[in-house]
């Protein structure tokens, strides 16, 4: 079997045959095949060893027919390299029980040391570039110096982000000095992912839509565009995915990377024309469109398909993360739709 | 004491002296004197009083110093009316015990009648008119047909939308349906508050950001663009807030009235110029920021009052609702700084 690189093509505004699909989440709670593992190990396990991370990052590429695999990992395990107390509590999330609040908080981080402290992820890269060589292309992957911040400062999930926003806006020592080192740390985790051979990386700013532009552009975006430059540098293309950010995607497109992803709250017309021809664009199917019947999912896929037409550089993926009560049948009828609707619209041909 | 009609006139796009301020959920829990009467009552009963509903409405006119007063109420209100069993559970929000899940159960919902129903809700507002002849304008209110749907439907909060968005899709002749007779209820609830006396209403689409722009557009603009244009006809302004939802703001303005509510996720510079000259715009600082320092909140309001300019049409708001662990002394605070700058600036004068 040929090597499939439509997403790497993708990725850097070329001309494909049809439009790549991965689903963020792809490997995940959804699929039997993932739960069957996961009801043996505890989350951090699966992420820890190596041969399981690389069994459940393959499970989609081989079962539900994905264009790109994306290392199985959780965005804050380079959290504990940098001093946190990291826990995933059954059904509550992420839980960090020494949270950051204080500048002295702050001054106790250190940059944390991929080898060392995460050198598990890069083992399962090294596997799982082996086990793909004639198959798609390995995503890597990390949280964004906000994100990544907010769950530090609050010590989990939140949907106010009070302790966070407090700190930005009361200690702006504390805060600079913590996005220094999470970028710092974020730079060196992606470039030994680069090095390890992720194929291209994914920056996810998931909860970065909830601060304003203004907030956005002065304590936040000067950090994720160092980042992205700096990684940039490794040659290999870089997802720039801000969530629900789209009413500041000027700001966001000026962080820079490759490929700007978008979440489903756009219509990807206007986004299309708002992020103009410099970047390739990956996105935004409504993950709950999955919930849906094929004949409705068919007809989203297409829609967002002919909306970009044939313009170079698409990636086909959802506006966020697969729900875990997706059905997988579900999820291979999207990637049939849009591998179908996709072959035809980009050969030019009209149904 | 002189009938301070800034915010009416904001709302017609007049000019005003100064830029007139509200904030929603201002009659809440971040107030002690709410919190006092709270205890001897609960969420229902301080609705269902008229000299509860009254008090608290009050309460920020007297002691924030806010531009209007907005009647306390619940958005959930007029769903007793059309049949569906509401109850708030401590903690937990509200609850609805017999959720709408299939076609039938929306043939047995009915119309609300706004007298019979939430008569107590006409007369706080007329006792309201009596109160506040020589203060402030009342804003009445109602939850947009989508909104309240995902309520009937989900049966509570959700963060995923998961069962009110596969009816929309798997059920069409049920959705439109539903949508019908929401929108025909709160057509009636609204024109009932215009009629008793209501000079103004907000319209709160507070879920309809967990859309897509497209099933926006198809299921819902159309509802929501009745309902605006059947309560216009009585003469008063009619806010237009559509929360997360600045992505799609071209079709959400498509929906009508007469100001448009802003969430904090965009740019005011870059909503004045989306927006256009037609509406009135209303928002849009960040909730949050009032846990900040009193400078930051000075700063905060400063910018998006600059950033308006002497551009008729602006009333200052949250984005969002006033978070409940909020310190009343940095609302008024917000409100002086509002004040203070707005008066600068629409007296032309350089700073």
């Amino acid at each position: 079997m040929a090597f499939n690189d439509l997403f790497l093509r993708a990725c850097r505004c070329e001309p494909t045959e049809r439009t790549p699909i991965w689903m963020m989440r792809q490997a995940g709670r959804y699929m039997p095949e993932y739960r069957a593992i996961r009801q043996n190990y505890d989350f951090l396990q699966m992420c820890k060893r190596p041969e399981l991370a690389v069994e459940v990052t393959l499970q989609p590429v081989d079962l539900i027919g994905v264009d790109a695999a994306i290392l199985f990992a959780d965005i804050l395990l380079p959290l504990e390299g940098m001093g946190l107390d990291l826990a995933f509590a059954k059904g509550e999330g992420p839980v960090i029980h020494n949270p950051v609040r204080t500048l002295s908080d702050v001054q106790r981080l250190r940059v944390s040391d991929p080898a060392a402290d995460t050198g598990y992820v890069m083992e399962a890269i090294r596997q799982l570039r082996h086990e793909l060589r004639d198959k798609v292309p390995l995503i890597g992957f990390a949280g964004a110096p906000f994100t990544l911040a907010s769950y530090m400062i609050e010590g989990g999930s939140t949907r106010a982000y009070i302790k966070c926003k407090s700190l930005m806006w009361s200690e702006p020592e504390a805060w600079e000095r913590l996005m220094q080192v999470t970028t710092d740390t974020v730079i060196q985790y992606l470039l030994a992912q680069i090095e390890a051979g992720a194929q291209a990386v994914q920056v996810f700013d998931s909860w970065v839509g909830f601060l304003s532009p203004v907030d956005y552009e002065r304590s936040v975006l000067p950090h994720t565009t160092r980042l992205i430059a700096e990684v940039s540098k490794a040659g290999v293309p870089v997802i720039n995915f801000a969530n629900n950010a789209t009413a500041m995607l000027s700001k966001v497109k000026s962080a820079g990377g490759d490929v700007i992803g978008l979440d489903w709250r756009v219509d990807i017309a206007d986004a299309v024309e708002w992020i103009g021809p410099d970047f390739a664009i990956q996105g935004n199917l409504d993950p709950m469109t999955l919930f849906a019947p094929v004949e409705v999912i068919d007809a989203a896929a297409r829609d967002i398909l002919e909306k970009v037409g044939t313009r170079p550089g698409h990636i086909f993926n959802l506006g966020h993360g697969i729900h875990k009560d997706t059905d997988p049948e579900h999820a291979k009828a999207l990637v049939h739709s849009v591998r179908e609707h996709s072959t035809r619209i980009r050969s030019g041909v009209t149904s």
